[in-house]
């Protein structure tokens, strides 16, 4: 008889993995083709052992894909929006016609379970491809790299998971304004560096803030502030809504 | 008889707050005491509804504790190691003496649902605190801005939550150096440069990128790639482990 899921793991809660390679100047992804006679492609994933913290059971999952256990991983972001439910997708990959009997056993062991709604954490890893050999679980007919630019439609919010994975890298090198909801509309260049330093817990030297924020180009100068000595009043300024 | 949670809400996943507001020079998080005569200080939280997803989850429980339904939010990471599960504190929370007759039934009520282990999602919003009233709920003694350096002790996990929480704050001006774990130890500037090329699906001028990369003072540069015509080979950096 075929294992079941059931207590052993965490109900409505998944991982899935975006595990970025990087080859003749491309991106590439690790792609799953599910043991169904319908083509499903999917990002490898799996669940969270009662006994096992999070980022245990995506090493343990990337592991058995990559053969890798020393790896760069780091969780970016849940997907947990009802809309990612698609009962209907879920329902077809689940009575599909699999090939293999013991994949097919194992769905059919688990189908309950599996048919539920699941909020999924999502993993991406970034690995030297050299260093890797794609592997397949009994549920994966195959396990392959796909370039980023050349990737098969896959289920669910997959793609989703793609896109935001590869944000996620980007803004590892980039600036994302945020301070300004921390202040009101309007505010003086003094205000936003105190916010800095208070975030930062450092000095910003005056002069290097000032050129360093404006040469954002994300703020509107607006007029003075009102002091009383308008000789020495500094002006306001809002962060430009539209940037 | 006190309203139970059981199947509206998804088992074993929370939610937990970092909500940061600025004041007079410093970031302030809005912390929850609870209405039990031993004094628990925490992050305000809550769960999600089977019929609802995760950021509106986050909403809802926001606009409860501040008014503002219309904030910056963010998840920032799911907290869920085994060390988070402290089933001591968790006990002695749920069997502390209560002091008001409608939080100690409703902790009655639901104490096998709460004292499992939770996998929580943090989410940080980023508020004008002259927007906000903190309101408590009805387990709530209190509910307060509290200056980042002057926290009271938090249960569980929460002090990690709020460090990665500024942490991300952070984060969001701040470059991160990941790109390197995708190339063999040993890189040229091109090699590295078609990286960044590929990942931003955009290109970088070669002096600029040179440059900028260089000052960054990460790379440690090794011996010229051999490629037989020796007048123009390039050089091979490395990262530098230790930064």
């Amino acid at each position: 008889m075929a294992e079941t899921i059931n207590n052993d793991f965490i109900r409505q809660l998944s991982i899935d993995c975006v595990i970025f390679g990087y080859q003749e100047g491309q991106l590439h992804v690790l792609v799953s083709r599910l043991y169904t006679r319908e083509v499903f492609y999917g990002l490898p994933g799996g669940f969270i052992r009662q006994s096992e913290g999070i980022d245990e059971a995506a090493h343990r999952i990337l592991a058995g894909r990559t053969g890798l256990t020393d790896l760069y991983l780091e969780q970016f972001r849940v997907f947990g929006g009802m809309d990612r439910y698609n009962e209907a997708q879920v329902s077809r990959m689940l009575d599909a016609d699999i090939e293999v009997p013991q994949a097919r056993a194992w769905i059919r062991a688990n189908r309950e379970w599996l048919k539920d709604r699941f909020i999924s954490i999502g993993y991406y890893a970034l690995v030297d491809m050299r260093k890797v050999t794609p592997t397949k679980t009994d549920i994966d007919a195959s396990m392959e790299w796909c370039a980023l630019s050349e990737l098969p439609p896959l289920i669910l919010d997959h793609p989703k998971m793609v896109r935001e994975a590869l944000l996620t890298l980007r803004r590892q090198l980039d600036e994302h304004l945020i301070a300004f909801n921390l202040l009101p509309e309007k505010f003086t260049m003094t205000e936003l560096r105190l916010l800095y330093e208070s975030v930062y817990d450092r000095p910003f030297p005056r002069n290097n803030f000032q050129k360093k924020i404006l040469d954002l180009n994300v703020l509107d100068r607006l007029e003075k502030q009102f002091t009383g000595a308008t000789n020495r009043a500094p002006y306001l300024y809002r962060y430009r809504r539209d940037r």
